[in-house]
């Protein structure tokens, strides 16, 4: 784990992100943890009444927790809206990224013409292109390629393995985790005389400032303009984002999502995990999609939506599954039932 | 976006590739550009009634369409059959792929067996294996490894990041983007005495002429035979191919497909994103399978195929969703209703 | 293909893996393949009626078969319960992996606290941070990128393009394959004042022994715990495993599975390629997934559980699924259909 570097006592903390302490504030506190691994000088937070068990057992020298909890405990604690969202900042706090060490790697290759900012550090084995530049303070580890005119802002994050093509556009704040490949060319071919012909690629794709990609996630370049992903966007890991797509600014998507080319969608959307997005849709503003949900059709406004089939045991889905191929017909069935039986309590009122 | 090197007249283009030329064929065109981006010196396509309005609007220098469209503006035009087609082909000749600079990187690694021509490129942390080779034009950039034995054809193009293991073939102009793995082992293992044992995968992956394969897609090698991508197929960003596959020539499929092992895919199928394709399948030649369908029985005529449960809000999707566990019980009832309204209907009419 | 490096009469390998042999004991086998496959020098095996035809044809020099079979060849043959783990035993013999030459590549960049054992080699462009540990008998391929403070084991095999976040732990005889991501942040954010704050992920990756991780695979770091991955468990490529997961002993994933943060899969378990697993779940021992099946509740029984909805032709796709928005109307009218038959029936009989 982490080596915290630093301790806050807990009036010191109240004091920085507010909150109501209750108990002894001059307990200290160096890391976050689970209520249930929680130990000396440890804080942990209570946000979910399924926990309650946990509260009572832990050990952890001081809780976050809402005022409606705060009495469910005698240990130091700190009473807020949001304990979550608080247990994030102090975090945060307690686990800051190690200090970036300026310099070059004697085994990275960067081109003649390329700026590398004096305060951002460049590991082993990467390669910066002609023309590209790297913003100060920005790191970028080992075995990442950036390639020709690529810009990359301010205290940037690439960890490594990862791969930017030309032309590309890196805001600052940008992390982008181990596997990540920006503006490889998008699915664009045309058919013709029996075969597949390649359509070049000449978009490019821009990350806003405080983007957050995860690892082994692909977005690719525009087609003819460029794929667009706004500030504050957080991608989870394995995502593929198609060309030409626009992704809203503070929109969030979990894991093995997939968008295909020219679909923009809104921001402030939460896509869950696994969820498939047809191209050249339209995703309003706030927008929530479940989990392994197929998108085939736009969505015009907020809500939360959904496609998942409900999950049986296999005997069970076979009995089932196989009227889904003879819905139609069970439909008409209905209604040719409804019909006759009209008729004869007709027939019986007569 | 890249510099295109060089500008055609129109009348030049149409000599080239064909059409019928209406208006100025002295304008220059040097690149293109979708009908709402496009300025001076640019050309668009008009291929979808969808996009009138920004036919209307358009400040293209020249527009490729049909001859139904031709009257639609009256901006110099080139008249074809099949505008996208056009249009691709022209893009093509505009937008060249950079020229291949011979050279091996002084930070390659190349083994003294490994056989690199001439006129190929090698980049900076590229590792080529014993006895592999590289031919005429290829370009292989930075950090790629290319295994033992590979063979690598002509004019190829492997972005940064692409892994090869040992014993795998490449045809000629074929283009693996960033974070493609080629023949990794398949996913054979057998189970006994209550653990895995792994079998070794002994095969290789042959992969035809002129394949593409998109960003971070993985094909494995086979168990004992090989898996075999045929020639003309492309292949879209974070494909799966299972060990022994074989994958027919000119079949497309679009990003997150996953094919399960000893699958056989025909010639000039279209896969839609995300699609699932199980294992030990057979699919005919010109299937088409839509976006998120699983696919979990052999097709052996060609036609489209769908399996995606259709989306609702959640709400909706809750209330109707739950019916389908009780499907066989809801049709059980229905031929219930019709024996016994049957009867009914026999008594009322004796 | 492999070179095997050695050959073994029948005689031997009955003598070191069991069985009975029928036939000339003096036959010489160098090679596992398929029936079809197979000629002079290498052995076969026949566990599925379906391939009859092909074992009537085959024309390797033995087969692998059970008593029930033992008749249906006259060739040489060695008669077991389970002929495809006797083939799986007899092709590890056969196909031993490649001896690891000890040694660290010149371009490779090793931080002065690492420590690597004397038998251990390293690869070009691949970088080890400062205090991790490389275990004896293990090979890191080239590119790969070894965090701080990471400990593999011994006999570990990482092909080229693996990277390890720092402090996470691998066991012994761990196979990584190429473009694997272990330790990467996990998705954790938390939405306050408008936007993202990302929440540190302070937890490891721990891999037990024997564990094998197919290309492109992500496995992310724990929030505050670790992410665990108990022994024996085999995950094809491209599976994405969620921070705080912990995943059974023995269990074995087939490609693209993701599975969400903080769930627990249960030992023994079999996961079928492409399948969704929500997050915060519990899966029993001995569970069995479908492929493509999605999971959003936990399964506290073993069985073999499936959520595929059925494929078909598009057309009739249409027709059918668009009742499922509407099932629970249908149901209704079905129910209001039963009471208003019962009464009438009930009428009739008075």
């Amino acid at each position: 784990m982490n080596s915290p570097r630093q301790a806050y006592r807990l009036s010191e903390i109240v004091k920085r992100f507010g909150g109501e302490l209750l108990g002894d504030g001059n307990v200290s506190i160096a890391q976050v943890a689970t209520l249930e691994a929680a130990g000396p000088g440890q804080i942990s937070f209570f946000a979910n009444s399924r926990y309650r068990k946990q509260l009572e057992q832990t050990r952890a020298d001081a809780i976050i927790l809402t005022s409606e909890a705060a009495s469910s405990t005698q240990r130091p604690r700190i009473v807020c809206k949001d304990p979550y969202a608080y247990f994030a900042r102090l975090s945060a706090l307690l686990n800051p990224p190690g200090a970036v060490v300026p310099g070059i790697h004697r085994f990275a290759a960067i081109h003649p013409t390329a700026v590398v900012a004096a305060s951002a550090c460049i590991g082993p084995f990467t390669s910066i292109g002609a023309g590209a530049e790297v913003g100060e303070g920005s790191l970028i580890e080992a075995g990442c390629a950036v390639g020709d005119n690529v810009r990359i802002g301010r205290d940037c994050r690439l960890y490594s393995g990862v791969s930017i093509y030309h032309d590309c556009i890196v805001g600052d704040r940008v992390i982008l985790h181990s596997g990540v490949i920006i503006g490889a060319d998008g699915f664009g071919i045309a058919w013709e005389a029996g075969r597949w012909h390649k359509i070049p690629q000449i978009g490019r794709v821009l990350l806003g400032d405080d983007v957050e990609v995860g690892a082994n996630t692909t977005i690719d370049r525009g087609a003819l303009d460029d794929t667009v992903i706004e500030e504050g966007v957080k991608l989870d890991n394995q995502i593929q984002i198609g060309h030409n797509c626009r992704i809203g600014a503070h929109t969030a998507m979990a894991g093995c999502v997939g968008v295909a080319g020219s679909t923009r969608i809104g921001r402030y959307c939460r896509i869950g995990g696994s969820a498939m997005i047809g191209g050249h849709l339209e995703i309003a503003d706030h927008v929530e999609i479940s989990g392994a949900t197929g998108v085939s059709k736009s969505i015009p406004r907020a809500g939360t939506y959904t496609s998942l089939f409900p999950m049986s045991l296999h005997k069970d889905w076979l009995r089932n599954a196989s009227h889904i191929r003879h819905l139609d017909s069970l439909a008409a069935r209905v209604r040719e039932l409804e019909i006759r039986l009209a008729e004869l309590e007709g027939k019986k009122n007569e």
